[in-house]
């Protein structure tokens, strides 16, 4: 059966393959079609091929050689996970595939790879390299892999739903009014971005988990009808009559045929190569259309929430901070020696938001870590791994729902008895880190690269630091991780009104414990204030749920900080002890209590 | 006679030149064949051409049309200085030259440059704005302005110094070594920048004011002897003697020959686009020289001090430390009814510094402001703007000093009397951020723009902000701005152990006063830390001096800002009170006694 079909015999039938279509190698990334977080199963072909679980990866297969390429969070897993014997592992930054292929290839080589799973920028940089050497990066027709994949999974075909307009704000006629007046001199845009398209079109889709959004391409003429390129079947009645008056739906194979159209008319088309498939460009370029590059004029409207989408993100996060404060309080009261796990506690944690009646799905697989798995930042629990959670040790939790009105992200850190001073300190310096980037007041044009260290800070004063961002932006009932918006070291967007971005400043000590603090903030204009002298934006919080006081030394706090702290846990008391009574009113009033 | 030629009559000239050689128009920029900060008076060119004095613009003068387009700073002074019936002033940054010619030149013009002048990133941008338009960016092979200023000075022809080991910290030889190995595969690099050149053969030239640089190309191969173009009559014999081992001195003008043969062997010649003339570049282009694009690889290991520089600095910064205490002793104790002036009191500073009979130059024209001038931060006082220091004003001094051993630049702002509690305010909040980036430890690649918020917080916690940098790189006895790294919002170099570098944070309130504090800070290693998992890094204040306590609202710093300030006044009042006596000793000691 070609389920059990070991790797070592993938990789000879694909070798094979490339015999036959002439090739000396193919270059296998971790993408669909739609270069999203989550992949469908049937473009697991990084998985299917090496083994490799990870959410990000690339392989190349020569005839002779093999290699894989992950970043810094996988270089552990890649070894247990992927037979060495095989595929020789790298690290994507250090050793590039680029660099593979100057020292791996040679004059004449070709190396295939699939321009739908490829960027315009990536396949730019690879050509680079191969052309360095003599060889050619040589765009392949159809994908070599799913030639040798006897039980390829089919693509999925879910429909879609409405994202209706009380949540969505504006209407879907609105939205492309407005991005059609942000075209300037180009004739049409391509988008391809699964977030943009469901979110202009004020569509959903539920292809993959967590992220809800529509798998499908759109060209957008500047005057005309747009075009959505998608499976048929997807297509509900309610939702063919909701496309109707802004949309023709054309089968997802038609895109090229209407792209060479574009170039006919000597069309000037944008799009953005950092996330477009080569595929589009090239027969873009050779229809001989004039191509535009910029970034997906959608990404900025989508992060900027407008009101309806403000009010539902806070409504979502009232919500959901309930379930995980009903959480937190049936932690703390569950006796550690009965047998909790971290699997069991997650499960109870997702039991909570369905109490809420209103969940749709995760935003995201739980992070769920007790004691040493929390210093793994982006720790995930198998049943091969699922601990007990310890007496004495702290167990981590990141998490996160979807909801109609919004989706959340919020982490929390506990200890499971007694911390020792040394949890404290760190703790407590991890938290005045997110409470300085939460109080911040900044001038309009700030970018998160330059609000970063608020949250490193006091780490860095005991030479400690995180290494991971600060903080990502996040969808309206789209993606936990949004563009283009994002606080860490080198971001330089410009922070506007209405953008969510988490903040989650950490701190992991190898082998022993993590720590991690998140709320999500949303950028709004700052209360003018007597004196100032021009227009500043701020935070507003939106996560809503207790900061174990136990883990607080509080004489490491400032007065400010102390003050934000106290008024935080005063505004959760409130807005979520409304929710609550009996026991769990009374665990929250003392886990609010001032510090 | 020509000097009193009107500007008009320069711009008829120019236009008749234009006519004779087929141009439609030509581009003036402010800029020597080095792209110094300082240009001789030979190179005024587009002073010459539109009466314009500031430190950086470019004219674009065609047959019918003439721009002028200057920075945020000069957009008031533009318009004092130059005809605006002959020049329409633009902002250099929002309305750029690549615009103007998109929107003013056609098909089939010809807009001249001289290629000297512009680097190759600037002319290859100007090339793509031109050929946008189906216009021709043309390099001239003379300068059109040089061919009708009839009264255009000479070339300055100074003689050129040894700057000793003891300073140095290494010989000429051992930096050469050091270079050659960081070629890479490169065989040749060209050096067009004057503190490279300078600090790499350890030479100093006079031929501008402030900054002592050696203006001349040099030619270093990976092996082999360096080649050094520079005018003949700058070398005196004992320059000569130490240049023999190490270089070959060849007239300036035999460059493009040198150049030439490095095409002719096939050579693969690196080169800074963004700082090296594009004529350089051509010339190595028509060749078939292997042009190689990358950053002038003296500019780090220059602006890491070793530990000879580092040390030079530290004795150039108390040295300068007591002449400027000795100064704000002497402001506070002359009756300021007495008819101080702000150009007599700068005279009075540099007396001061002269007097440690170590004074070279000052490293750059004061700024001495009064009262409304102090909210100018590039304020520059002339005798038609000279103002009186006036009774309950403040009076901002930023100034600097040329010594063998290093370069200074410090900023004091003084009350004249008594404060308003807003100027307190304002001058607190400055002095929190400048201890801010003070105190900070950060981790190995941290770079200044991920710090240049802690100079800003407490300013924007009042919405205010300062619209200027927050540091630059300094030299050693050489350029008072220096690259590659700087505090500011966008800096990506990574801060180094030995970059030296200004914090200078500062507030500016239009037609009142204007604040700013700046010390030079060192980077250091910083001193490992029990439980500390990776090594930080700090920064070492040398600027000594101190601050005037009477603009402190003490209340209003924090604990920690607190006993930094009261250390650092202890550090002046012990090394630079070490050099004072009677009443300037007992000032001192009161200008240092804790807050």
């Amino acid at each position: 059966m070609s389920q059990s079909l070991s790797h070592r015999s993938r990789v000879a039938l694909l070798r094979a393959e490339l015999k036959r279509r002439k090739l000396t190698g193919f270059f296998v990334p971790r993408a669909d079609e739609f270069q999203g977080e989550y992949v469908p199963a049937y473009a697991e072909r990084l998985r299917w091929l090496t083994n490799f679980r990870g959410s990000a990866g690339i392989a190349i297969v020569t005839l002779k050689k093999a290699a894989i390429f992950v970043d810094g969070r996988y270089v552990i897993q890649v070894r247990q996970q992927v037979d060495e014997k095989i595929f020789a592992p790298f690290h994507l930054m250090e050793q590039p595939p680029a660099a593979w292929i100057g020292k791996n290839l040679k004059a004449g080589d070709r190396l295939g790879f699939d321009p739908w799973l490829v960027t315009a920028d990536q396949a730019q940089r690879l050509r680079a390299a191969c052309e360095g050497v003599g060889a050619e990066f040589v765009a392949l027709e159809s994908n070599p892999i799913d030639a040798v994949w006897a039980d390829q999974p089919r693509r999925p075909s879910a429909a879609l739903a409405t994202q209706p307009t009380q949540f969505a704000g504006r209407t879907a006629a609105e939205k492309l009014k407005d991005i059609r007046a942000a075209l300037g001199s180009n004739d049409a845009v391509v988008l391809t971005q699964p977030d943009s398209v469901s979110w202009l079109f004020n569509l959903r889709g539920f292809d993959v988990p967590h992220t809800p959004v529509v798998a499908a391409y759109v060209i957008l003429p500047r005057k005309g009808k747009a075009q959505i390129f998608i499976a048929k079947e997807k297509i509900t009645e309610e939702v063919a009559a909701h496309l109707k008056p802004i949309a023709d739906i054309r089968p997802s194979k038609e895109i090229e045929a209407a792209l060479k159209a574009l170039g006919k008319a000597k069309s000037k088309v944008l799009i953005d190569a950092s996330a477009t498939p080569e595929r589009i460009r090239e027969v873009l370029h050779r229809a001989k259309a004039q191509v535009a590059l910029g970034a997906d004029p959608v990404s900025l409207p989508k992060a900027r929430k407008n009101k309806a989408e403000q009010q539902g993100a806070r409504n979502a996060q009232a919500r959901d901070g309930v379930a995980v404060t009903r959480f937190l309080c049936w932690l703390e009261h569950t006796d550690p020696s009965s047998a909790l796990t971290e699997l069991s506690v997650a499960a109870k944690l997702q039991e909570f938001r369905e109490e809420t009646g209103e969940l749709k799905d995760l935003s995201f697989e739980t992070i769920s870590a007790a004691g040493p798995h929390a210093a793994i930042p982006h720790y995930h629990v198998e049943e091969e791994s699922n601990a007990s959670l310890g007496q004495d040790e702290i167990y981590l939790v990141d998490s996160g729902a979807q909801y109609i009105d919004g989706t959340t992200d919020i982490t929390r850190t506990v200890i499971i008895g007694t911390p020792t001073p040394e949890m404290k300190d760190r703790f407590t310096r991890v938290l005045k880190g997110m409470i300085g980037l939460s109080r911040i007041r900044f001038p309009k044009g700030t970018c998160g690269s330059q609000l970063d260290v608020l949250a490193r800070q006091h780490l860095w004063a005991a030479g400690l630091d995180f290494d991971h961002g600060t903080g990502h932006g996040v969808g309206a009932y789209l993606s936990v991780h949004e563009g283009p918006a994002r606080i860490n070291k080198s971001d330089r967007t410009a922070l506007e009104p209405g953008m969510i971005l988490s903040n989650e400043p950490g701190y992991y000590k190898e082998g022993e414990y993590g720590i991690r603090i998140e709320n999500l903030v949303m950028v709004q204009e700052a209360k003018p204030l007597d004196g100032g002298d021009r227009p500043m934006l701020g935070f507003e919080t939106l996560t809503l749920a207790p900061i174990d006081r136990r883990l607080i030394a509080s004489m490491l706090l400032s007065d400010d900080e102390r003050a934000w702290l106290n008024t935080y846990h005063a505004r959760v008391l409130k807005e979520v002890g409304d929710h609550l009574e009996g026991e769990e009113l009374a665990w929250l009033k003392r886990a609010c209590a001032p510090v």
